[in-house]
């Protein structure tokens, strides 16, 4: 009997984020791209959610080699952890590979094999082969692969977009693509970020024609631009405005100045050097000529674009002589944040173009008829779309059938789904270990989900604690009830405790305290003083009793 | 020396939402708009927020008049907590009167007095003399309001948008606006919220013409529609177009129920009673021949749209022949809500339609394009920009200069803030009390801010609450450390907690534990805990310590 294709997503379907996939054949395993992604609002105090990559380590002699599509947090974010507990080569492109070894050396790992592949060219791993392919994105040095399995070939698209006027470097490989299309595609995982735009995503080029027009527009002020640092393309056209209109440009923020050197080292950021100012000297230089490039686009709180808009970044002092250009769009959730920046922009008199007004920013996925084209020119036997929240996938697999896809070739997958293929079938075959690991400071950890509903509950309400001394043998109270609370609100907290106190010793006075064991005490004056707080305020804090029997 | 007129804001200007607007003259008073906002995710546990009116209860004897622009909650909902501490009478049009009604109901106010005004009508109250102008909004019975001073005619808009073709009722009453700007007018408070977005607004009927086209694709299926309760024209057209394709329609939704039932009774919406079916009963009625509306538009998660799509409505079933129709946007803040209701309702097989793919919703704002109609019209001498964000201010004020307005006579209000005009001037003349008044369950309070830093903090990080008993005589801890902790994460508590209970006890054994003050004892005990955890964790939960002292 013949072995099967396993295609596993541990990550990166059915949400935005955490990109990690599986293939298996045999006893051999490659996985492709390692993310991480944002806390929602119902985490706090998360700082990112990882995969849960049990499944990998439980198989770690199989995993013969790690690659990477491109460089975002949400494709590499992981790969610290991961390497961790395995130990297996890593691919990608150059920028790829510089910027995760910038976050595998955060968490002291040092000892990554890290394998530089240029597009076109492949690598063996186990039974498969896998070849890079030059995609365009939102990031320098992004690609499709083409693996080759025992079963057939399958491409994964990773993120990309159809730019055929490039800033740096090659259209997207089309030719590839018709001609791996030509000898046959068993399985295609695509890109479904952008599947509800119609038509076509701008090309980067655009914005560099918006740049152009703003600075001419604003030739006498200074200029500043917010975007994202991994975003090489858009910081090599600032450049070339800057250049264009005799301005210097100084960097600001530690991300920016990470990427900045990083993709200068590898030529994929062409100046003058003379051209670029230390952001500490940028003192005697008119306003029109400089532009300065930071991070902070999507209103970050400590980013640099914040704290100028506060007026909290001594270094440059925001004023009526300066345009602010956000060169982004938010990323949803992050609305609140990036506009109440632009208010503050706003309020120290200066000028803020951003996306809601002109065009300073496209996106770095495919649209509609992107998708199209893709699946026409690969014709895959199987498809199962990816990178996208439910509604997204959903509206995939339809692009694919009004394409003359048959409704059984594709599957809508889910997280720690397994897809099971041969030559000529596709099935679900049930699920891994899979969810998500929640990091916390310096902490990894699959946290409790009790501990996210304590913290929720408290935010909400607050919390009531309290200490009851109680002597074992008499049955006396004779400490307290003592009553701290926190994040509680009442109108007059000092009358509010005493009559918490009351409930309290009216519940104990009801109790047979010498005998009563502590949980029953604790459960009594639970239930009493829930009910008490929920009729007067309607809120339900936590209430946390200490009982000391002594 | 003359007096001259106050106009003063307590809410509704950079910011959205909670719209009040003072007007004083001499002795006399009047309050345009008392509305609430809802909070940002800044403020947990927190309900809704009204403006600040300490300054209308100082001067409460001056209060000659309320008037509402219409029944929106962001215009109405702070009424109840006015007219607790202020008598005066109330003044609207038949649903918003109807709508604040329900209001102070639930707020068991039963002695309100309210008066209905139609359009075109004037009443006096004081030294003012107030007309109601015929506008369209999202809501009927929407009304401008032009107010004659001793000083002169002061225009406010309230929210507004030009719909040459609206549902019912009459269009905008831009013979009205032409009169009063040929008169003169002094002074245009006017809506900024769509000032970023160029052109029209497109018409209501517009939502129509796209419900016909989808409930002729889905003549088979059963069609719910997610709309905002107060919005009666759009409800009226989905009665109209279940009416043409021969469907019954269903309420749900407790605030659905309680808007339907004051909209027909005032004749504001319009059907064949025997369409309408009981929610309840809809068991035996086909597909086909059955429209729901239902409230949820905005993913609010006790809503009956995020009950259908988790399947804990048990009135309704979500399957794949349901088409269900999201005619609203998100509102900023609400998309992650709203997208996992969409995902949900994909996942029971259903198709979903929302504003990303087809017009199913327009704007109650007006656009640039109106705005340059309204200024034109009046030619206000002085102009203040209100209902928006510092930026959409800022934007307002340079269509108003684009339109030949003198910058000098335009003011940027701020909340709390006094503008003061004779017939010749304007000018800022400081400040009265003013911000957010938080609601949290049925209390209302000035929230201490320490409050809601604790709050964050805990949610952030955790607490952790402990219990030592401390012999004064002999200097022994008689009880604990005992430990609890609660949003608290660590690898292993047992272990963590006991290593926390020895830095405890290096502490305590530091100090001279007879004389030393509780709460030198507490702050050692936070200081050297705060340390230990922030470097074993990163994190920094609140410490509480209880000492008691025996």
């Amino acid at each position: 009997m013949k072995n099967k294709l396993k295609v596993i997503f541990l990550g990166g379907v059915g949400e935005i984020g955490k990109n990690m996939t599986v293939l298996e054949y045999g006893s051999d395993i490659i996985v492709v791209d390692a993310g991480m992604s944002f806390p929602t609002g119902d985490l706090p105090g998360i700082d990112y959610v990882l995969p849960d990559m049990t499944y990998l380590v439980e198989n770690k002699n199989k995993v013969r080699a790690i690659f990477l599509t491109h460089g975002h947090g949400d494709h590499i974010g992981a790969l610290a952890y991961l390497l961790k507990d395995i130990k297996a080569p890593v691919y990608g492109t150059k920028l790829t590979l510089m910027l995760a070894d910038n976050k595998l050396r955060e968490q002291k790992i040092n000892d990554a094999e890290l394998n530089v592949i240029q597009p076109r060219y492949s690598v063996k791993a186990g039974c498969f082969s896998v070849e890079f392919i030059n995609v365009c994105h939102s990031i320098a040095g992004s690609v499709a692969l083409a693996i080759s399995t025992p079963v057939g070939t399958v491409v994964i698209t990773g993120d990309y977009k159809i730019d055929y006027t490039p800033i740096a470097g090659e259209t997207m490989d089309l030719h590839r693509f018709a001609e791996l299309g030509k000898r046959g595609v068993l399985l295609l995982l695509a890109d479904s970020t952008n599947i509800e735009r119609e038509g076509y995503t701008m090309s980067e080029r655009t914005v560099g024609e918006t740049f152009d027009e703003l600075f001419a527009k604003n030739a006498e002020r200074r200029i500043i631009v917010a975007t994202f640092a991994s975003n090489v393309h858009r910081i090599q056209q600032i450049l070339d405005v800057s250049k264009r209109y005799n301005r210097k440009v100084a960097f600001s923020g530690r991300s920016m100045l990470n990427v900045i050197e990083a993709a200068t080292k590898l030529g994929e950021l062409k100046y003058d050097k003379k051209m670029i100012a230390d952001i500490e000297k940028i003192g005697n230089i008119p306003d029109k000529n400089l532009t300065i490039i930071s991070t902070g686009s999507q209103g970050e709180p400590l980013s640099v674009l914040t704290r100028m808009a506060a007026g909290s970044f001594n270094k440059v002092n925001i004023g009526p002589n300066d345009t602010i250009i956000i060169s982004a769009s938010p990323i949803p959730g992050n609305e609140r944040m990036i506009y109440s920046v632009i208010n503050n922009l706003y309020k120290r008199g200066a000028e803020v173009v951003y996306s809601m007004l002109e065009r300073v920013h496209v996106s770095g996925h495919a649209c509609r008829e992107e998708a199209k084209l893709i699946h026409s020119l690969l014709k895959p036997r199987f498809f199962v779309p990816v990178h996208g929240e439910y509604r997204h996938l959903i509206k995939h697999k339809n692009l694919a059938i009004s394409l003359g896809q048959k409704e059984h070739t594709i599957i809508i997958p889910e997280i720690g789904g397994i897809i099971k293929l041969d030559g000529k079938s596709i099935r679900k075959a049930g699920i891994v270990p899979s969810g998500s690991l929640l990091v916390d400071g310096l902490g990894i950890e699959d946290l409790d989900s009790v501990v996210l509903r304590d913290r929720k509950r408290i935010a909400e309400d607050g919390i009531i604690v309290m200490v009851i001394g109680i002597n074992e043998e008499s049955g006396q109270v004779t400490v307290g009830p003592e009553i701290i609370s926190r994040g509680f609100m009442s109108k007059e907290p000092e009358t509010f405790n005493n009559s918490i106190r009351q409930v309290v010793l009216t519940t104990l006075s009801g109790l047979e305290l010498k005998t009563c064991p502590r949980s029953e005490i604790q459960a009594a004056i639970r239930k009493d003083l829930r009910n008490f707080i929920f009729k007067k305020t309607k809120a339900s804090p936590m209430i946390l009793p200490f009982i000391i029997q002594q």
